[in-house]
């Protein structure tokens, strides 16, 4: 593949970071790449197993020279490091991000990108329920959308480079607006995390059934939810607190036909529930169709090849 | 490994009946397994791929002589199979079902049962989001628990022998009592696929986001859910209808607790939250380290190689 950027730095060392840094080398999408992370134990780890070609201590030398800077960090502290890295940010260079949230995070950003440099926001949809440097690894995007939410002061070419960057890692690329991308996300993540995480506490809570019990019965269904339930807790905070109206709009719905689901077991309305049960079925077809997952049977999930 | 009985009888041809059939003939666990479907066409499919060794037209034949009869149909229909076997069982032979539903199981059949069967029901916690005659496996109940929920008319010798079964199978055994059973099910599953069609129908509802979107765009956590939510309508309702107290009582405990983690939201605690989603991390250690689930990333997933 083409080289798309001479230098890519990468602020913040977790798993989006470290699996692009694996596929931009996979592709060869990029001459040099420089991350860099906040904790000194995280950077030791990354200089360990080789990830990224160089990990500065700070983030002046980090993105000096850069022509693409992706921020790697939770949506609650983007704009704190923004600030202290736009003084040396390149003339003509490209700032994006990979946050979860989008209206927020161009509310707080935006107004601190030097106007020499183009700001494109994005969000790869892809993702697992580990963390940390070494949990990255060259495939995660391969056939997972990233959306890129252009801004009115993204330059077309450079939306176009940063799109041959996500095609090159493997992801397909839409475009939306911000306040449509976040009500999309409260709707196929926000909300489903919040849910999970719920779900996870109750049975946590629940003294007439013991944590063992929960644990071994698992597979149930229960497991998929603790899945989820594992992710990034700041991550998951920032999002939430980030993406707020439309999380609780959701939220709000989830509510009403939670009840009316309830209400049919309640008065024993069989028909209501067999009826409701086999809508849901469509759509899942439709995710097996576009190839978002497979038809294997939810488990013996095998150890997928990093690197 | 040792014959367990002789002739083992099926009765409802689908996911658990022929992932039991493949299993048993793996362990080579019984001389004979004899297998009945209501639908015509599903004993058709049974005789094409060879499930069972025998696929006879009526249930009479079916249970003829079987020295273990296993109800593997929708917990709604028990009753009515079991007062139309009842007169043709075999003395001294056991009586079992796979209903994940145990006490509104027993009330509804314990009655019927001859004086001279045992009774035993079980539930084993294994499944796949796949139903119908095609979609059983071998390894299904590989290092899964099988609950086993004895009565005061379950003989010993008649427990353990079905013990040997399960444990020939691959499974784990537990004893349970079938109240607390109930309980542990509504947590461990009935709740969460309940929450899961709804979250599922909340997305189909939603017009401001297309169907095209939630599919694409489903890799972020919503995926699983859809993935739950596809499981069998029929005996989903049932299961729902079934264990109607439980499911309820922790469908109630999960809006209380929805409630405040939304009320967190709104309020911005940020701190609440971040305590929360730390929290429930430790019970998918568990389950890992309880071989309930693998360490792989969400997707990936491999086939499984079937019988």
């Amino acid at each position: 593949m083409t080289v798309v950027y001479n230098r890519v730095a990468l602020i913040g060392l977790g798993l989006i970071a470290s699996s692009m840094f694996w596929s931009i080398r996979r592709g060869n999408l990029a001459n040099e790449v420089v991350g860099y992370a906040r904790s000194k134990k995280t950077r030791e780890t990354a200089k360990r197993i080789g990830l990224c070609d160089h990990v500065p201590d700070n983030l002046e030398e980090t993105v000096n020279n850069a022509d693409l800077v992706v921020l790697c960090i939770p949506v609650g502290v983007m704009s704190e490091v923004v600030a202290q890295i736009a003084p040396y940010l390149k003339a003509g260079s490209t700032l994006s991000d990979v946050g979860s949230v989008k209206k927020a995070v161009i509310d707080a950003v935006e107004p601190l990108v030097p106007a020499n440099v183009h700001f494109v926001p994005a969000h790869p949809l892809a993702g697992t329920e580990h963390s940390g440097p070494e949990s990255g690894f060259s495939t995660l995007f391969d056939n997972r959308w990233c959306i890129l939410v252009p801004t009115s002061s993204s330059a077309p070419s450079a939306v176009e480079r940063l799109t041959n960057l996500w095609t090159g890692m493997g992801a397909f690329v839409d475009h939306m607006d911000a306040d449509h991308h976040d009500l999309v996300l409260a709707v196929t993540s926000h909300a489903p995390h919040l849910i999970a995480y719920t779900m996870v506490g109750v049975a946590d809570d629940l003294s007439r059934v013991t944590d063992k019990e929960v644990i071994n019965y698992s597979a149930a269904g229960f497991r998929d939810f603790t899945r989820i339930a594992s992710s990034d807790p700041t991550m998951w905070r920032d999002v939430f607190l980030s993406n707020k109206d439309a999380t609780l709009e959701i939220l709000g719905r989830f509510t009403e036909e939670l009840f009316s689901l309830q209400r049919a077991i309640r008065t024993e309305d069989g028909d209501m529930l067999f009826e409701y049960f086999s809508r849901t079925r469509g759509i899942r077809r439709g995710i097996l169709e576009a190839g978002q997952d497979t038809e294997a049977p939810d488990f013996g999930r095998s150890l997928i090849d990093k690197k």
